[in-house]
């Protein structure tokens, strides 16, 4: 096992201006994985309800993702959801924690040993947890919401300091680094002891800040949105399975992750739930991510 | 002279959450002819009152900035704006047309013959007018609004398509073209008869649609921020100006051209008014030329 995947599994109800899904298959370390799973060898650390379908897990284990750390439990996460025309956030319409709730994120003795994680957003203290049990870490990412840093900024923070990577988006930056300038953000996260950041815009590309340079990657004008659900951590999934796969940590090398990432987000967004990553091929990521390199050549 | 710009001349004030400033020059044909003098001799075709003050006109002339095509008549025009926090958009408090109300834009003779031109934002019929004014046009940008859009539609259209270069922003593609797609806006200007299409995106940096294919031009991740009025212009300024330079119109050298224009308005951006550019040198902007290319390399 190359990576482990911390996050959420949940049962989602999605609806866009261009169409609706109905208890798909979603959740943070769903989307991460998959993701990673076109580079690398991943395990996920989540809790599913007694009630998770069987089809969904065996779509898992089929595609080669590690399940030993998905604990059974109660209920499973459901999650409702819909995006308006700009398709920028989703408004949560319920929100069903269920198994979730009692979620504590205990690896299982192989994962401790994986050199790579992602840990999606969850409670820090969950968070910090993970990194205890981590053994020989090597890059380690979180990504953190809102939520989180409203309550527990200190907690977020500390967390933060002790992986290799933050992965946020522009509004949590933010909020996080309390100014409005992501160039000012990114020197207070320096200073704040955070090692590597990414912001994530949404349609509007990424920022990666290493080694006190920037690095910008261009949102690919997509021909069609259906979902934007899960682009986040499919994201951070694609970015992560990239470097477990090339154990390369160099600021060249992330740049690359960081396009990587974004082609497999931006496939992602192409349709609901797996879907567009159930049915894309390595050549397409590939052919793709030689158009991200067309489109900023100047 | 190798380029004209149509536009507007006010005396503006304006406030950010960095300071104000009271009285100064403005207008779009002034951040555009400004920026554009970087790189190339300009004209402007415009209007101001009899109230406008000298120091604001030697300003220009001292700059090399033709001034034969500016008339002079009743008031000026007069704008002023707010941004808030985010700087995205300016609120406007208060505009005062005066003599703005009756600008035509009648080309002195040796502007007629210029063979590169940037028509500013306003009534699409004048920009008609301008057009037709030409007698050896090379290359033709135009910029347009939302309320021009809203009121005279199909005349925006009809200037655009004898046009060589439509520059707008996200908003207003998405409203000309009615899709949230970007991508599918770029579509449909094309099958409108729309040759070049830049969509700007503020702080997120601009895409060109050339040839059927994309071009994205990043953000850049600015220090400071103080007032971001004439972004827009003096990116279409210094992408004319360099055209202007350069006489190259191949869509390499527009990649080049707008890159140029991202640089001086993320200048533009570092102060109120002109102040920026005003102390803005060659190499500052060809070092900022290949800070863009660090940015996005992978």
């Amino acid at each position: 096992m190359d990576l482990v995947v911390v996050g959420t599994i949940g049962i989602d109800d999605v609806e866009t201006p261009f169409g609706k899904a109905r208890d798909v298959l979603g959740g943070s370390s769903i989307y991460a994985a998959y993701a990673a799973s076109f580079f690398a060898e991943v395990g996920i650390s989540s809790i599913v309800g007694q009630d998770f379908p069987e089809d969904f897990m065996h779509l898992l284990k089929r595609r080669g993702i590690k399940t030993t750390g998905i604990q059974v439990d109660g209920k499973t996460f459901r999650w409702k959801g819909r995006y308006e025309y700009t398709m920028n956030e989703a408004q949560t319409i319920d929100t069903q924690l269920n198994c979730l709730a009692s979620f504590k994120a205990d690896l299982p003795e192989d994962y401790r040993k994986v050199k790579y994680v992602f840990i999606g957003n969850t409670d820090p203290e969950i968070q910090l947890g993970v990194l205890a049990q981590l053994k020989k870490p090597s890059f380690v990412a979180m990504d953190t919401m809102n939520f989180w840093i409203t309550s527990k900024k200190d907690k977020v923070l500390e967390a933060a300091r002790k992986c290799n990577l933050l992965i946020i988006n522009d509004g949590e930056a933010r909020q996080l680094f309390q100014t409005a300038s992501l160039f000012e953000a990114s020197q207070r996260a320096r200073k704040a002891g955070i090692r590597e950041l990414i912001i994530k815009k949404g349609e509007h590309g990424a920022l990666l800040f290493s080694n006190g340079r920037f690095f910008y990657a261009p949102g690919y004008p997509l021909e069609s949105i259906k979902d934007p659900t899960g682009c986040g951590d499919s994201f951070a999934g694609g970015l992560m399975g990239y470097i477990a796969k090339t154990k390369d940590k160099t600021e060249e090398n992330l740049r690359r992750a960081v396009i990587y990432g974004s082609v497999i987000a931006s496939f992602n967004a192409e349709d609901f739930s797996l879907e567009r990553m159930k049915r894309l091929s390595m050549q397409e990521i590939e052919s793709r991510f030689n158009e991200f390199k067309e489109i900023v050549k100047f």
